[in-house]
């Protein structure tokens, strides 16, 4: 099983997912300060896997007696879109205050608790998600996928990955084309290197392929994950997951979300209030440290889109299967 | 003005785009098989560039006296999907049959005179593209392209950016976003960089993004060129081609595509028979050498799409801008 993220007695470890798959290096983050810089430079990636670091990250600042609203602000100021990020966060701070008639010692030990639980949690939770998405998937078929949403996305097992294992692990007979997914190549690098390791067969496309995969009816779904998703359905995920959807829907494929509730942010009545992080121009005028384009080309580079809820056939949460309209839906399962 | 390919004394020079925007190479062809080679390897691509490349090798081929069917089924063989190679080869195997009563010398001096016409002629067909198209390019707005279907793909002006050329020209304030285009990248490392040599203000973006900004409301059209189109307007182009056309469809963005009658093959009915080619994988799980995903990941690689003619909303020829429905209105202007 990969370990994506590990509390242990000299810090926090993680698996360098800028590395991979050429290298398989584990870095060692001693305070929250390396936790907040290793999420700025996606050394650790992933919405759900991000709220796991920055959960272990106020665990490192508390152990440390640093200020404690210094360590929860730096880490919430890393990336803006993953809500999980801010979930994580105020589930540390919501305990925290709980605490505060205790001495340092039995709270610092409480709060590297609540770390270590939110991560084995997320584990149980894709699992879960695993169970309700498995059905979904059709047999003998392809399943697309965009960016990575597998173990290297959460603390393990994954979200959309996770379906996707489950279906297989349920006796389905299917494979997966996994989109490179420019700038950052999550698909190539990472989502390659995990399903490989599960003996899972895939394929590599790049992403402006994918359309004429999904036209020429070899898909059977399309599974990714999510950054933030909207009270009403809207989704924010990796930039381009709004170009497979639109696809996806005009070739009657089923277009599938597998996220956690942690990702759900009711706060937000659309999409078109989730802020989108833009990223530096060096992501996509260089590959590897190659240069691809001339010097000082104008570049774009937002790091994420939305997908309105119309063109999405069905969220799975671990709760279960949500299905439009969205708004009513997500309100009756947060009431379950 | 980009030399692409020229008809020298010592052979035919070529711009090597394969180096570019790195580095700024010419290489000679001095035999047909050096030609074959170059078209096969993409030192020169693009459909009415490879068409200019295969009469210069036929002719070159003629001067060697090498065998006159060998040298054209060699040339026929590089690559399968860019109609103008076929096109460019029967016209000189026409000549060829026609000048069979005259001594060698003279055929071999008819034979280059061909070629180099054939070279000239193409710059004109974009210009005269560039006139057509240029009152269909929305002004104060951004111009999505897809490739490189300029200068670099042609004898030079361009069609895609021949009818961009044009509209800066007349007057009109727009600017360029140009999709990278894995994984060959013509987008990042040719687009950009003739574009910036005419001072049009571009932005690099990644294939992916394309349907963000498409929805954003910035892109007033979409232009691309073609490398084979049917006698019912379905366009083989770069793949990923029919992604952007879905999505520009979905958010009521027009999209053209600018060919010339060269690029048109009326023994096909639809695009359904037109031969699309397979790279090697190298190119997906390599950048500049580079590799991005694990060592023997299987990857697809079909070089072109088909964008059947419901998404297009008018094509660009040398003699008019055409409308659907297509199969009469181009068997009008073929009688035109």
């Amino acid at each position: 099983m990969i370990q994506t993220i590990q509390w242990t007695d000299s810090g926090v470890v993680m698996i360098d997912q800028t590395r991979l798959p050429l290298e398989e290096i584990y870095i060692t983050c001693r305070t929250y300060e390396d936790v907040a810089h290793a999420i700025r430079a996606m050394i650790i990636r992933g919405a759900p896997a991000i709220g796991v670091a920055a959960a272990m990250g106020v665990a490192l600042g508390v152990a440390a007696s640093a200020d404690f609203a210094t360590v929860c602000d730096t880490l919430a100021a890393t990336r803006p879109t993953a809500v999980n990020l801010f979930w994580a966060i105020e589930r540390m701070k919501i305990l925290h205050r709980s605490l505060s008639a205790l001495p340092p010692d039995l709270i610092r030990d409480r709060m590297i608790d609540e770390a270590k639980q939110i991560c084995v949690d997320d584990i149980a939770i894709n699992e879960s998600m695993g169970r309700h998405g498995a059905p979904l998937v059709p047999d003998n078929k392809t399943v697309l996928t965009h960016c990575n949403a597998g173990a290297l996305a959460t603390a393990g097992y994954g979200t959309a990955l996770g379906v996707i294992r489950a279906a297989v692990a349920s006796g389905k007979h299917i494979d997966v084309f996994a989109d490179e997914t420019r700038p950052f190549l999550q698909g190539a690098r990472l989502t390659v290197w995990e399903l490989q390791k599960d003996g899972i067969p895939t394929t590599l496309i790049t992403d402006n392929m994918a359309g004429h995969f999904l036209k020429s009816g070899r898909i059977g779904c399309v599974i990714v994950g999510a950054d933030r998703i909207a009270a009403n359905g809207d989704v924010a995920n990796k930039i381009g997951t709004y170009s497979v959807a639109v696809l996806a829907r005009e070739n009657k494929v089923p277009f599938y979300v597998a996220a956690p509730l942690s990702t759900f942010d009711f706060t937000l009545p659309t999409g078109a209030e989730i802020p989108i992080e833009q990223r530096a121009p060096s992501e996509v005028t260089q590959v590897f440290g190659v240069a691809i384009a001339p010097p000082d080309t104008p570049v774009q580079n937002p790091a994420f889109d939305v997908t309105p809820n119309r063109y999405i056939t069905a969220i799975i949460t671990e709760r279960g299967v949500v299905r439009p309209p969205y708004t009513e839906a997500l309100r009756e399962l947060m009431l379950t």
